[in-house]
């Protein structure tokens, strides 16, 4: 295990966090806010600790794909803890595991709050929730690897780790020159909505605010009733925005080369026609709760796109809705976005691959000398792909089950703990019945909210970096 | 398609049926209830329409695995209809929804009643549903197998689909002398089972039923509290049976060979600790809710016996005790059983191929050059197998999802629609909430009834053989 590189990349992760602090500052500034000082401390200290970490340089360069995986946990542990200072320094939240749950919440892009009253906070504040969004998005270690040359050709492992989706495709040659062109496009789409939503009436701290919040589908929310009291513009603005950043990037990137064919693959095909089925089965059954159907449709369409790309904000309290609607929801909770995308969830194309995978098992049964194969996109899927996507959903569902029987000690309903572990492991933010859009995380004990945060970070990064973090063999030298 | 040998055979399964029709028309005989006549008309129907299957000889033997997988769903669809028929001509169940779900909870070994009161109907009905049981432990096609010689080599595609476990092992060459072995350590067990209960006092009705739906882990009993008014004698017969007849069959015959070691293989001692886990916990759990400890453990051990061996009885109400202890009973509700005995569930097999797989993955994942293999008891798993079984995880969490979004529209509450799927697919019996211990299924709509027989039937038949009755590729000519 190369030690000194791992210490050496969290130096950079804790100088970078420091440079992140400067946002919330000048918001503190602008709207003379006493919080100025408790970014300004953080900031400091952000910068002592990585000058520590930086004391002895790394003998080599080289990272393994252990060394890779132990440093994406790692960054996003540091990244949380030294993120949750400023909550604790300026009063806003003086608990540490709470404060602690509220910036793993903003990181990994659940949303899920523990804060009963946002408009209570100082705008600071939630400019910098809303701003861990729009960095936990993309991946933090993507966005350092686009700007510094850390290491030779491993960076692969890097950014294997910290994408979500079953496998990576490199859009160009250079895994750097793809990180920036990722970045470029997050960026262009983050300030487009950011535009559309300043002409909808919004100010711009609202705005910018939302815009963070919807590009990682994040969920942090500036209004306690998140988007409900913005007009139909702005919540179909959000709601058109929130699908967009649920797809492939990669896909953004095909269109403008003009390979509209290849831009609009499978994956995306299904997630629309699993979003429409959605909004249609959903409307039909929550009709009669609106005054007219277009009412309900707008509802309906914001909460799934909300739901799927696992973004949390709300125009309306889904938990008081059906019990068939409330189980799609559920359903829906666990599909989440497209791989490639920022959005959580199990991703919709590892469970193309898995029914796909079904559907030739079935057919091997009929005609056992059938030789199998599975297919997306007219493109073979690897069996080593196929494998890891099965192991993930074996880990998924023994993550959700260890999770369910400990915070089931609280003593909560059933319905609560499941839609609890699933609105965090799948990065969504409210779940139902306790937890429901309406309610907040507050009420769970400090031993349950260690395990919720525990799922936001292992649901961010695809489960097993968090896993293997605890494996003895990841640190047994050989 | 050979349509008339799955005819023939169909006529077979239905004379083989006109047989067990004795059973409960001598206890209707010994109690002098008029029910001998339904019983006797229900024969003669059975025999007519073998009459009919008869017509037309089958001019080739020849079974391909379609056709294997073809007669055991219909096999199991007709056994339950023609079933069903004397519950109907007795007026003890005028339905024929309710009938038919019935009869299917008995041949599937379910054992989810819809009747309200046990007491109140005939001694041969009741006889009926727990000899069903019996018959449906073991699978019918298999005990047909072992007395007729219906097809050359192929009797393995029949075998392999009625028997649960990701594998079938012949514990001798031949197909048929390996159904008759299991068949006599199935009838000597019950047998031995039969002769412990006359000891503890119940008599020889009781006795024999119990036996029979303990056998079959099923779950029917013959009064209203199921076993909670016998003595705790009784109780404790039944918790070691309800996990002796959840073992694998053949390691009783590897018992008698005097290979012990190969008997308690790795899948057994796995059982025996999610067991021996699941009393401590759900023990510690509810202690305060008993005046001993001592009776505590004899509940719970009962309890934990009765749900991972899928038979469904109860000496208290589950749905009482606290979150955990529910959820601890969901999850071992999936669990189920061991393959190649009489129980439901996914399988302790299943599971332990499933995290084998996990953790063979991760280890791939630091040491990507490392060959990927996976084995239980030093025998290295095929491949074909590991990917079975992810596709039964596939399916199964499918048709979960499925038979959940349709009973969902009858409005209850999501722990009753979960648990009910849970209780059906798994062919417990009982599951939690409307549809707990103390109830009965009688409050689902007929189309809710008609989901859950198709998941009785799923479950126990391992989901594929149900599926590809559907599936169009079975019935296409090539």
């Amino acid at each position: 295990m190369n030690y000194r590189m791992i210490k050496y990349t969290l130096g950079w992760i804790l100088l970078f966090e420091a440079g992140f602090f400067v946002i919330p500052l000048i918001t503190a500034m602008i709207y003379s806010e006493k919080a100025v000082w408790s970014f300004a401390v953080s900031m400091l200290i952000c910068v002592a600790a990585a000058g520590l970490m930086f004391i002895g340089k790394p003998r080599s360069r080289v990272l393994y794909a252990r060394e890779g995986f132990v440093i994406v946990s790692l960054s996003w542990i540091f990244l949380s803890l030294f993120g949750s200072i400023p909550f604790m320094l300026s009063g806003t939240i003086p608990s540490f595991i709470d404060a602690l749950f509220e910036t793993v919440s903003g990181f990994t892009t659940t949303g899920a709050s523990i804060l009963s009253s946002v408009e209570d906070i100082p705008r600071s504040m939630l400019m910098w929730r809303s701003f861990t969004h729009w960095v936990g998005g993309m991946g933090v270690l993507v966005f350092i690897m686009a700007f510094l040359p850390l290491s030779g050709g491993q960076n692969m492992h890097i950014m294997k780790a910290e994408s979500p989706g079953p496998s990576v495709s490199k859009l160009v040659p250079r895994v750097r020159t793809t990180a920036l062109i990722l970045y470029v496009i997050y960026f262009v789409l983050t300030l487009l909505q950011f535009i559309l939503l300043l002409c909808g009436g919004m100010s711009v701290f609202e705005a910018l605010n939302t815009a963070f919040a919807t590009a990682g589908t994040g969920g942090f929310g500036v209004k306690n009733d998140s988007i409900a009291s913005f007009s139909p513009y702005i919540q179909i603005v959000v709601t058109v925005f929130m699908l967009l950043f649920s797809l492939n990037f990669s896909s953004y990137y095909l269109v403008l080369k003009g390979r509209f064919k290849d831009a609009f693959n499978s994956e995306i095909r299904t997630f629309m026609y699993i979003v429409v089925s959605a909004i249609v089965i959903i409307t039909l059954n929550v009709r009669n709760m609106f005054s007219s159907l277009g009412e309900a449709v707008r509802h309906v369409a914001f909460t799934v796109a909300s739901i799927i790309s696992t973004t949390g904000f709300a125009t309306v309290d889904f938990d008081l809705w059906p019990e068939l609607s409330r189980m799609i929801i559920l359903t829906v909770m666990c599909i989440g976005a497209c791989a490639g995308s920022t959005g959580g969830g199990i991703k919709v194309s590892r469970l193309m691959i898995l029914v796909k995978g079904m559907i030739s098992e079935i057919k091997t049964l009929l005609h056992p000398r059938r030789v199998k194969k599975v297919s997306v996109d007219s493109r073979p899927v690897d069996n080593d792909v196929i494998r890891s996507v099965n192991s993930y959903m074996v880990f998924y569902i023994l993550i959700f089950l260890v999770s369910m029987m400990i915070i089931t000690l609280d003593g909560h309903d059933l319905v609560t703990n499941f839609s609890s572990v699933a609105a965090t492991v799948n990065n969504i933010g409210p779940g139902l019945a306790l937890a429901g859009p309406t309610q907040n995380f507050s009420f769970f004990s400090p031993l349950s909210k260690l395990v919720l945060i525990f799922d936001m970070l292992a649901g961010r990064l695809e489960l097993f970096p968090m896993l293997l973090l605890f494996a003895p063999s990841t640190w047994r030298n050989k």
